[in-house]
């Protein structure tokens, strides 16, 4: 009962809203009493190659569904990911190619047993069986649902209500989605808030296909980005991506807020609540710095991605700071992809002039990223660096495209 | 010259509105000149096994077009009747299995060719390519229409104003209707003009799907019923079935006013515009009874459906109403199917008592679409009669099921 009540509290974890939950405790009442396991589900739309944090969040969560009798149903949507998801879009996608989301697909496959328990994983295309419907069949899954009920998903509702086009192929997603349901018998399926809609689709036609499966549903949140304030996006470059470097992922998780760095331990570890109670409390008692709490995340996180680099990373991000001289508030910049390095280290007041900034690669002064600028004429590549001259003047570097 | 004018004139004849005459003209004198032949669509759903007059207004413009130089695509919509199309429905309708319409759409070849020229038609299912779209197929041509664009259809419109449901496979069926136009390559459609927003869908796909064809659009208008008001229409009980008899046919045709006769003639028969001049000339001037232009009408379209039993349809009708001494306003009784014939006869007070009523028909009093009623015990069926006593006393008698 000890048990069933923590894997319980360790499935809520984090989580935004579940529907159903008795019916998730009874799998799990199951579970410990004989064994049965159980099907959860989770779709990833491979459009994007690279992958970042947020992605993971559901990643996470599937992991501890299988520590306590869940069979992950890895849902590749090949197939929708050809629609593309309407949801949270406020005008139509361009169709991505087959072979875009092919490729697409390979990199999820690649990345998503660095989380999950491969023994535990079944990986799905449902291009296998949404690409094989046949007219009537579509038919069918189309009579389903009425173009009012559509209309109620909030994203096209906004859209409908501003003039703006729906694709009638776009009011098709939720259904395809929620068909993925009905073919895999799914017990519970997980994704984001904002998936609501496509979600309970899911549970409705399970129901009305007539399965005798219903399932439970949970939704996680979404999950903010380095500014702790919008959601890790590659557009709005608050991401860690999870195909960085070591050393960079490392940097990117240091410059978090305290108050997101629970959150990301929430989301992002496999720490136990239990375990994470007890450095909550050592940081409220004032027992552990916070940055000693970050930098135990930072390890635990870069590890999954960079498995043994861990430490070094945090090695190399005390090398570049040199222990505790790195300020508390440093000043951002930000630059364009290909400026020139000597024009950068004069608009962010790190020197005077153009030629004193050359006398002062020249000299070893500046580093980026703690490494020694050499090269007095290179141009900035895009991205997040830390800019240095000697141990007083730093500043943090955006340089977007 | 002259062949072309006649020819676009008879094309016109009777329609509502046409969509790009000038590619229909330039088809007319592509023909003239050498010859080439171009294909006429028209869609027929199988979704009522009893035809009346009313179906049969396509009919008879596709006889026109193959007169001069049009290949008839009759268009069988096995496919598309599953769905039901919803023009002019204010709600969802029941979807046919695919054995009901198999069944109706046999019906409806053994009818076609009392009017078309077999040699000129193709008949063609739609199932035979709609039902062999892959979900890849049906999502590309979901893409080519927007939510919106599709709700400016009339009756959708109005349900979605009205909060009555629209089933989302509802709103396909146009597009597979103009779908069909861009497999079949078709260069003109008619249809009804309730039609109007499927018929242009053709148009707009075959643009859409970049086919080197864009279909010219002829509408007709909805045919009237007996009563010369409403459409015909089973359900309204004011139609002219195809497969009634040639004596209850020529008498539905005779009891229709002048006015309608006109468009009758128009519509439904294969006399000339010419030669239908002529009669209304003689109308006018007094030459001709409207009574015998009428006649020459039902002959005409009984003729069609009955083929050598026109003339005897008229003799018959004739005796029943014995030359000339049918009063010109004879009362309407309405009973129901199964009801005894002396209870009738009581009801519309031809006879005071149902004694009488026996009596009466045991004398050979009693005539029902002029023939002696023999049996007193009999039960009526549905349909229309003229019930009579002596040569004084007539009922028009509707029998309803």
């Amino acid at each position: 009962n000890k048990k069933i009540k923590t894997a319980l509290d360790e499935i809520k974890r984090g989580s935004s809203e579940i529907i159903d939950e008795d019916k998730i405790l009874f799998l799990l009442k199951n579970y410990y009493s004989n064994g049965t396991q159980y099907f959860v589900k989770a779709g990833f739309d491979p459009t994007a190659s690279d992958l970042h944090l947020g992605h993971t969040v559901l990643l996470h969560k599937l992991a501890t569904f299988q520590k306590y009798g869940g069979i992950v149903q890895f849902l590749i949507g090949d197939f929708t990911a050809i629609i593309g998801d309407p949801t949270g879009k406020s005008e139509t996608r361009n169709k991505l190619s087959k072979e875009q989301v092919l490729d697409y697909a390979k990199s999820y496959k690649e990345q998503v047993f660095k989380i999950l328990d491969i023994d535990k994983t079944q990986i799905v295309y449902n291009s296998d069986w949404l690409g094989k419907l046949n007219s009537y069949e579509f038919i069918d899954l189309l009579s389903k649902r009425t173009v009012a009920r559509m209309l109620e998903k909030d994203d096209f509702e906004k859209r409908f209500k501003s003039n703006k086009d729906i694709a009638l192929y776009e009011f098709v997603y939720p259904l395809f989605q929620g068909y993925d349901s009905v073919y895999l018998k799914s017990d519970i399926e997980i994704g984001g808030v904002d998936q609501k809609f496509n979600l309970l689709m899911g549970r409705y036609l399970q129901r009305s296909y007539n399965t005798n499966k219903e399932q439970a549903i949970l939704m996680m949140p979404l999950l903010e980005g380095m500014d702790g304030v919008n959601k890790m996006s590659k557009s709005l470059n608050n991401y860690i991506g999870i195909f960085e470097n070591a050393n960079t992922m490392f940097a990117k998780i240091m410059s978090i807020s305290d108050e997101l760095m629970w959150k990301y331990y929430e989301l992002l570890s496999s720490i136990s609540l239990e375990n994470i109670d007890v450095i909550k409390k050592d940081v409220t008692s004032g027992l552990l710095h916070p940055k000693l709490a970050k930098e135990n995340l930072a390890v635990e996180i870069v590890e999954i991605y960079h498995n043994g680099l861990g430490e070094n990373a945090k090695k190399e991000f005390d090398n570049v700071f040199k222990k505790n001289s790195l300020p508390t508030d440093i000043k951002e910049h930000k630059a364009v992809k290909g400026d020139w390095i000597c024009k950068i280290l004069v608009d962010c007041s790190i020197v005077e002039s153009s030629s004193q900034a050359r006398r002062d690669i020249k000299q070893g002064a500046i580093k980026l990223n703690g490494d020694k600028i050499i090269d007095e004429n290179i141009n900035i590549e895009s991205g997040e660096y830390i800019l240095q001259k000697g141990k007083k003047k730093f500043i943090k570097l955006k340089v977007c495209k």
